[in-house]
């Protein structure tokens, strides 16, 4: 049976797997700072190069932003749904750099005291890791069996980090290369390091930054002050009315489209035995922040929220400075859940803003990206798939679960090319994703890549 | 009479003057930041060398801080009270450096279509401009006469803009040395263009900077968000909760020691025709922000304020990122007038911060510069003589003002050295000093210079 052969070859190669994997981490695919633009295109042509050395042909296209890798292959005995796989190549920002332990673009492998290792640096879980899985789990069928049983595309986005603008036009411009029967999406999490999963709600999202202007230069404040209006107190005092005492967002209109969790899947969640305590003192907290009456897993996962992200303004640098700025400004973000509008929310918040302004004042805005929530039918028949293949590689079952984040793509390929997705990841809780010392399990890594190589030949099976 | 003789030379010899102005403002001394700490050293070796070079002997000092410059003269013949120049040879940070129209550090001499001009650059008006005014004049004095007609004490301070730290320890350790019968400070401002003045009335200042913090680390907004304490929103709230709806700093007992204007005070500052409205919309604003039923010049002059003088928190790069941060940072300062403790509102900002805590918060606290607020005696003799001359150099009565930035100098100089201080500048509000496009007056140089060699024949003559 092909699949063995194909499980054995990606156990004896993954030293190998790794080196490319560090690789591609070694670029510095930072899109959200335009500095590192010409390392998002390196990295672009280095998942190009990867795939079709691999015999998946691709190229790195040009879209608005960020180039989007498409590869394809079609073998001649390919059976089966025709697979659209998507990742990112692109990463987070890497500061505050002082607090990682080593380079964050030199990978680690760190072996704990339990034999388990890990693969420590930025885009590690977040997603080149996770996106190398699948190539790799490609790699292994066609080296082991000289091709790929299912029809695959390849989709590598550069700007999942910073709003993903050219998604949209990108899919509209080539709907018919890209349309396929399912798409597999690698960004999200496992359940627990023991427990696979596959999410079928993701929040949405949608992003603004507003800045708010007083006077017509910085001032200074013995001079001024109070007599200026100054621009950081009213922009604290608008972020600070954006919630009420019990946690829930103010806006008016916010919660329209919310929906309550249906009983069933509240029952499965309370059947995962998620110890919310657990969770916040992984993080050095006691007490759920949000709204009050719900317990943590009905935060993270089926909740709208609202984040300031960043705030800025007047002197920040070392000592100080008795400057009343001429503006201040925050970045603000919304998760999304059922039905509510990505635009109107958006709208809601900007009229909250300009509302809140005094005299004198006013507020201009930048819109960051934004996409609505998704959920997945529990009858979808590849979910069934994608049940299967995970318990037979992790000897447990998947828990279908809900993502606190959101994965616009998923949306657009839903909406755009009327293609479900099949969300697996391997991602656990404490990766740091985002943050200083970002990992991915060595083992996620490893068993990702042989789930995959499960699910390929599953699918093929189906036909 | 050799005041004319001295005169005359300062107009001759003008274009000399302002090429050594230029010399000490090409050094970048931005006392905030220690990366200028060497140019900070490079200013104080410069001010010790040109008064040396003009017969005050000057040396740069030890301090725990940024040298202090001291130089003394004592000619055979002086008469008359020892006075005591101060001046400070730091300045401001230039950020955000965009918005200056030339290098901050290459002085410009940039005339207007009336004729009038002035020095662009940092430091130009505070305080390189006016602390030179005085050097000038003596120099002037001993290069037409062969000396200085009053004991001259020379102290110049290199962290006025950062909080003064070295400035109590200095004056305690040197009282002997630095006693004198008289202060002149050179740090304010006149009340208009045609009119000099002299202030009276100084605000304090205390300033603190707080960090407030929750998670362990910097989080993602989808995967912890709502769940886990956001110290951006935190922080907000509690800068919102500083002023009431009636712009009054809520802090318990933070109107303690602070004085009703007298009414006498109160009709000589009606009497100057202050046009508020034009002051705020010079500066783009139209409404008095501070306390309500105060005029502009109460709210500026004598009255409390709190200001946020910068906040950080999250991400604030270009782009968007979904971080929920572990801390969020703010600068805030108090104005204090009359007998308000610096001390004490330091104490009450404290724990209202810590009594504003939400669950798994905690704050840290970062103390900068305090000085009680100052008020000279309106029957004070050399108050008087200051009146005098700046009348005879500009042809009006010298305006009895108050001013709302601090100068803690003078606090110390009375606390520390038992010595009143006359507060004569030549500054103009226009001068944009802390901002980008800092200029100090032509005319505030040329005759400010003159007015200090006025005031040196003046005190020469009481004796």
């Amino acid at each position: 049976m092909s699949l063995n052969a194909v499980l054995s070859r990606i156990d004896a190669n993954l030293n190998d797997s790794l080196e490319r994997l560090f690789e591609l981490i070694r670029i510095k695919s930072i899109s959200t700072d335009a500095a590192f633009d010409a390392d998002c295109r390196a990295a672009a042509d280095w998942c190009a190069a990867q795939l079709s050395a691999i015999g998946i042909a691709a190229e790195p296209r040009k879209t608005i932003g960020k180039p989007m890798v498409v590869g394809h292959r079609k073998d001649a005995g390919a059976r089966g749904p025709h697979v659209l796989f998507y990742g990112h190549y692109d990463v987070q920002p890497v500061d505050p750099v002082e607090l990682w332990n080593t380079d964050p673009f030199e990978p680690q492998l760190v072996a704990r005291d339990d034999g388990s290792r890990m693969i420590v640096a930025r885009g590690s879980a977040d997603d080149k890791g996770q996106l190398m899985t699948f190539v790799e789990a490609a790699r292994a069928w066609i080296e082991e069996t000289g091709s790929l049983p299912v029809p695959v595309t390849v989709l590598l986005e550069g700007e999942e980090e910073s709003g993903s603008k050219s998604v949209g036009p990108f899919l509209a411009e080539n709907t018919e290369e890209l349309k396929a029967d399912l798409a597999l999406i690698c960004d999200t999490s496992m359940w627990d390091r023991e427990t696979p999963a596959i999410s079928t709600m993701l929040r949405g999202l949608t992003s603004d930054e507003v800045t708010v202007k007083a006077a017509n230069m910085d001032l200074h404040s013995g001079m001024f002050g109070s007599a200026a209006r100054n621009p950081i107190h009213v922009l604290a005092k608008i972020l600070a009315g954006l919630h009420d005492d019990a946690g829930r967002v103010t806006l008016p209109g916010f919660y329209d489209g919310v929906p309550d969790l249906p009983d069933d899947i509240k029952a499965m969640w309370d059947d995962l035995g998620f110890d919310g305590e657990a969770f916040l003192a992984e993080i050095g907290l006691s007490v759920p922040a949000g709204e009050t009456g719900r317990t943590v897993l009905e935060q993270i996962w089926s909740r709208p929220t609202c984040e300031v992200n960043g705030i800025t303004g007047g002197y920040t640098g070392d000592g100080f400075k008795t400057v009343i700025p001429a503006e201040a400004s925050a970045k603000v973000s919304f998760r999304l859940v059922g039905d509510q509008d990505p635009q109107a929310i958006r709208a809601a918040f900007r009229k909250y803003v300009e509302e809140s302004l005094p005299a004198d004042c006013s507020a201009e805005f930048h819109a960051h990206g934004s996409g609505a929530a998704l959920t997945i039918p529990f009858d979808d028949p590849f979910l069934a798939k994608g049940r299967k293949v995970l318990e037979e590689e992790w000897n447990k079952p998947a828990a279908l679960i809900a993502m606190g984040g959101s994965i616009p793509i998923a949306t657009d390929f839903q909406k755009t090319l009327g293609m479900q997705s099949l969300m697996i990841g391997f991602g656990l809780d404490d990766d740091r994703i985002h943050s200083p010392n970002e990992k991915y399990e060595l083992t996620s890594f490893h068993k990702g890549i042989r789930s995959w190589a499960r699910l390929i030949g599953e699918l093929a099976e189906t036909a």
